[in-house]
């Protein structure tokens, strides 16, 4: 059976629902706002994007984005299109214009929202997905079971290498398994990547000679390719086992192209993210990002944590992480890391294994490991028992009476 | 003097607008949610955004955007930001990350818009600008004056190579000057894309070697980086002299290395930019990216048109237009060429001529064009005949007068 793409939305029209999602279709297919007479049946039957679900959630009296086309009766959709891949073939960038393109600035819509994304196998076979994934990460880091417990050099930029270094120093001492660049930080004349990477390699690479114990450190690479590629291979010059790069910054092509150079992980970074979110009427969910990123190389990918200083509420971060770590498509699995981080303590442990039902994930905390009255070490030791706890099925307070520097930090995270 | 970047904003906060302002400076640069003691004076000095404009617009009693932290009070305020170069050098990805990052996120924020971007010398020495332009186009194109009357081969998708080239003879013959692909249209196995450029420019040299006039076609290459520049490579071969790219869907990377490697003007589409731009509160103006992109290299830039049959109002079309227009920053002009499209005849052409002062434009018609009961070649000509009727200051009625074709245009244009 030839194979089709499958794409879900929310949408708000002030019109007729039914002639708004045929609108849609043809907008992303063989229509135009006239009919044509090339479009014949057998085209349209051929390469129109087919409407295969249309359910009503509900109404309102005002949209929820500003529309020339008034009316007095708002309806929210849901809609579910699909495409034959003979359309586009089996290429990211242009399934991109295909499900997230002109749609959104139609005026028959006053809101849209890509919800979901079901791709066929030939996607697959085209596009390499993480090199590495969950098991790679966790040989390279050393950490077989729990989460790697993380946390992010700050302040996010204006550190020396020098400084960098002695963060860094300062932070493998103590036992972290992974450390990332902030997303501000990457080539900047202050801080030039070449100086940062040696510097902190040399702190990782003494401390893992010493205690057999390398922390995995993201350095930012985003840029230009060239400078990327050529910053990759300065990483994995110094011994570096990983890279990181800003998703929305560098786009499909450089997240490809960094894959196809790599030989180390890929963290991917979303900032820019809200900007495609923070409208519940507009933009995306995370659930068919994720998948074209990991699709096109990804091995870690953010989420944000629960209880997070951000905006986005828990149900979308819990919604984005087993998205992540959920198959990319049915019989391809493709797994990728989720990345908790913002706001984060021993505090979310419990919570947020019981979402997402495993431990195959980066938790990053600053302030929850660098505030531990007894240090950094401290601070890592007592963030990795509140998951040993989690995982045991025991309560922060029963694990705290038996680890005392748990019993401290309950006593400053909040 | 030290070069800065600066941003300017539109946001709107729940809580003190001054605040607010430096929760986002700080988040954009050296600071994070809680105070650290490596944040020394010196270094925030040295790299923490400086909040240069502060100017409240008005409140609400309803914030714009969904927020966690409900408030009785939401006040709209205009910000501008600077940062100091070294925190990043003249790197437009890491600029990105920068200007237009994790500040959508911020809980202190109920919305949060992109307004404009003012970037230093270095930026324009690092990035080369459009390689064509205006001038190279027009040359290309063989259009001295007035816009480039064009259309968009219609099917969106569907069309096979062979009814592609049927659609391109008849518009070659009507001596249109600009023709593009649908951005659904790239590389799919219905109408591969070599083939499609083989038919196509058989058609457009057989006339340009009859008659001396050649359409400039923009074949759409997006894809990955290695079709994308082999797809050039084929339009090159076969004497076309535009190749056309999603830019949202390859991103900054792929429009740079297309940039690098390209002959040919390069023809920027925009599909996606709703998601980026509809909700008022959120997102971005065009003012900036366009920016980004021209020092990128996109040569072309749709910017909707007037009375279009899209969501875009025309006050926001216009001020498109007229960014893509205007030097890139003070002393740097790198122009582009603005891309006029949607629901266009010449009843546009007054006023868009008025509202950008200038012709330096591509002007495409679908309906306006193929709708003409004389055919295509009466279609073009009535489109032209509207521009210089513009151009030389008289009404359309008192040229209909004058021009036939325009006189039973303006029978069916509306």
């Amino acid at each position: 059976m030839a194979e089709r793409i499958y794409a879900s939305y929310w949408f708000e029209t002030g019109g007729d629902p039914a002639r708004a999602a045929d609108t849609i279709a043809g907008e992303q297919s063989s229509g135009t706002f006239v009919a044509l007479p090339t479009e014949t049946p057998e085209l349209k039957a051929r390469s129109g994007a087919r409407v295969e679900r249309l359910e009503v959630l509900g109404t309102s009296p005002t949209p929820s984005l500003p529309t020339p086309k008034v009316s007095s009766v708002y309806t929210q959709c849901l809609l579910e299109l699909s495409w034959p891949i003979e359309n586009l073939g089996a290429c990211l960038p242009t399934l991109m214009a295909t499900v997230a393109g002109n749609l959104y600035e139609l005026r028959s819509v006053t809101g849209l929202r890509l919800l979901d994304l079901q791709l066929p196998l030939s996607f697959a076979a085209a596009y390499p997905g993480p090199a590495f994934g969950i098991q790679g990460t966790r040989g390279l880091a050393g950490v077989q079971t729990g989460p790697l417990i993380g946390t992010i050099i700050k302040p996010s930029v204006g550190l020396s290498p020098e400084e960098t270094a002695q963060q860094v120093r300062e932070l493998v001492a103590g036992g972290i398994d992974f450390i990332k660049d902030d997303e501000l930080q990457a080539d900047g004349p202050h801080c030039p990547f070449e100086d940062r990477v040696r510097l902190v390699m040399d702190v990782v690479n003494d401390h893992a000679a010493r205690t057999g114990k390398k922390a995995m450190v993201a350095f930012n690479l985003t840029g230009d390719l060239d400078r990327m590629r050529r910053r990759h291979d300065i990483v994995l010059a110094h011994g570096g086992t990983c890279v990181m790069v800003c998703l929305n910054a560098v786009g499909l092509v450089g997240l490809h192209e960094l894959r196809r150079h790599s030989q180390l992980p890929i963290h991917g970074h979303r900032a820019g993210w809200g900007a495609l979110s923070r409208s519940p009427a507009l933009g995306f969910d995370y659930a068919p990002l994720q998948k074209i990123w990991r699709l096109a190389g990804a091995d870690h990918l953010h989420v944000n944590g629960l209880r997070n200083k951000f905006s986005e509420p828990d149900d979308s971060v819990i919604a984005a992480a087993r998205a992540v770590l959920a198959p990319v498509m049915p019989g391809v699995d493709m797994p990728a890391m989720p990345v908790f981080s913002s706001g984060q303590t021993g505090l979310q442990a419990h919570d947020t294994y019981a979402a997402i039902g495993c431990a195959d994930l980066i938790h990053t905390a600053g302030g929850g490991i660098f505030g531990h009255p007894q240090g950094v070490s401290a601070g890592v030791e007592a963030l990795r028992a509140s998951w040993d706890a989690a995982m045991a099925g025991e309560s922060l307070a029963a694990r705290a009476a038996q680890v005392p520097v748990l019993a401290r930090a309950l006593e400053f995270w909040k």
